[in-house]
């Protein structure tokens, strides 16, 4: 039994959106304040712990810029980018997997011909990734484009290292077969920045910041729904506790060492390893509503 | 019943407290996760949505500055602040009931002897506010500080006006008797900054953005719970739809019309108002934690 004054309080702020002209809004509020009071009710919360609240959002959001969107991160950390994912994909019917788009998304990276390599001279274990695109029924889709990004070796993304330019992403199209191909390194796995109010909370959890290696796909075709997801590579020691829940088994690759004659054959130096993945997109669905633009996260843009 | 995908990863984001050693740390964010997402899936929030959330809460987090803090307001305008200040002071046991501290305290005011005049020369009505600092048994409490701050005549706070300097605003001392008293203006109802993501918001809803005209006040000594509260002024248009909810019935006060003998009596010209009200303050309870430190708001501090 909560307090009556406590409860008559939230019956007197939801009283308040009588006037909300826009239903959903109205909805989504009503929700909200619902929720959050009982949090406070849940837990007694605190002047202090209030106080620290009001600190802790007014942080998170000085530390967003056009390259660190730190409520993104927030919000992936706690699962709720991929509760929202698991909502709206849930079924996706023969098409491959989502996951979450996490905050190292460029806009305008380079264009990249069939096989191209986007390994930017960087040391580390080549890999030449390629497959088809696909429609759920199997049909090849040709012209699909798929922005490629994935982190470096030294466990950065080229846009945490100022100056380092675009490195380990680009954009390839499909040929008239469908079929895709790039030369890339094997992704490592890597923390999350945790240098700030995210960090903070992770270790305040007992929580370890890391995900397991990956490769960032958006996978987008004229009449199909975009596909923003990863491929895991198959035996890192954090596929089970991905600190942003990001990890479907569908999507767990292997990275296997490929044959002398398959690496001579792409152009690939011995010991080289090589990841095979067929996208499979929906058809549009024209009842679905509220897709995300992509964020308009800025490229580093130093080309130097 | 939610599916079970949805279900299944909340669960696995709550697991991952298991390594959480701080006991109230686990607690709040069990609470906090269990709440976020059940939200999420109450409403289905869809990708654009919490796209616009995730824009919303970075907006918020940058408009805050040392002179406003838009978390606060935030917090305040849904009921969050008053439902802290309602589980914790629900029952004041003979003491003056509390209600929200809003944004406009500034540290370091100036102190006032007894009977001074905060009104800054700025034009308005007159008023003398004068009572007494008590405990809960009636007896007088010496020496008492007394933080006073009110919005001017034209719907202002000085920190809101740069440039403006202290006005309206100055910390009192009670006497032997527990007396204090201070020549001010009567306060105006006024909105809340309604330029930023709040005023958004509440358009957004639907509600007015106003406050109820009212007098701030910190009462501390020595040995007795600090009071944050204010006195509202009776018969304002706005006591029943206060939009931070701050309005607690034994908190509304006359502003009434002194006598010229009145007025001559205490150096107030003829026609001036006067409000008489009695603080009682708790004695302090060892046992309850928690209680916020002022927030560390700074002041515009321009005496020009």
């Amino acid at each position: 039994m909560q307090p009556f004054a406590e409860t008559q309080l939230t019956e007197a702020v939801l009283a308040r959106l009588a006037g909300c002209k826009d239903e959903r809004m109205k909805q989504v509020m009503a929700s909200l304040i619902g929720h959050l009071h009982q949090f406070v009710r849940d837990v007694k919360l605190t002047e202090k712990e209030w106080s620290q609240g009001i600190e802790y959002l007014t942080a998170t959001g000085k530390m967003c810029d056009e390259k660190r969107q730190e409520y993104v991160l927030l919000s992936d950390v706690l699962g709720v980018s991929m509760l929202v994912d698991t909502i709206h994909h849930a079924n996706p019917g023969g098409a491959t997997e989502s996951t979450v788009l996490g905050p190292f998304f460029v806009h305008g990276a380079p264009e990249v011909p069939h096989g191209g390599d986007i390994s930017a001279g960087l040391a580390g274990e080549p890999t030449w990734i390629s497959g088809r695109v696909l429609d759920t029924q199997g049909a090849p889709i040709a012209d699909a484009s798929l922005d490629v990004w994935l982190v470096r070796p030294d466990a950065k993304y080229d846009v945490q290292d100022p100056g380092a330019g675009m490195q380990l992403r680009g954009r390839l199209r499909t040929d008239a077969q469908g079929r895709y191909a790039v030369r890339a390194l094997k992704p490592v796995s890597y923390p999350v920045p945790t240098g700030g109010p995210v960090g903070r909370v992770l270790d305040h959890m007992g929580r370890h910041p890391m995900r397991p290696a990956h490769v960032h796909f958006i996978v987008t075709a004229p009449g199909y729904e975009q596909l923003v997801t990863h491929l895991f590579a198959r035996g890192d020691a954090y596929l089970d506790s991905d600190v942003v829940f990001g990890v479907k088994d569908s999507l767990v690759v292997a990275f296997e060492p490929m044959s002398d004659a398959q690496a001579e054959a792409v152009g690939m130096p011995k010991g080289s390893l090589h990841v095979d993945f067929d996208f499979h997109l929906a058809a549009v669905d024209p009842t679905r509503k509220g897709r995300a633009a992509l964020p308009a996260v800025e490229a580093s843009a130093d080309p130097s």
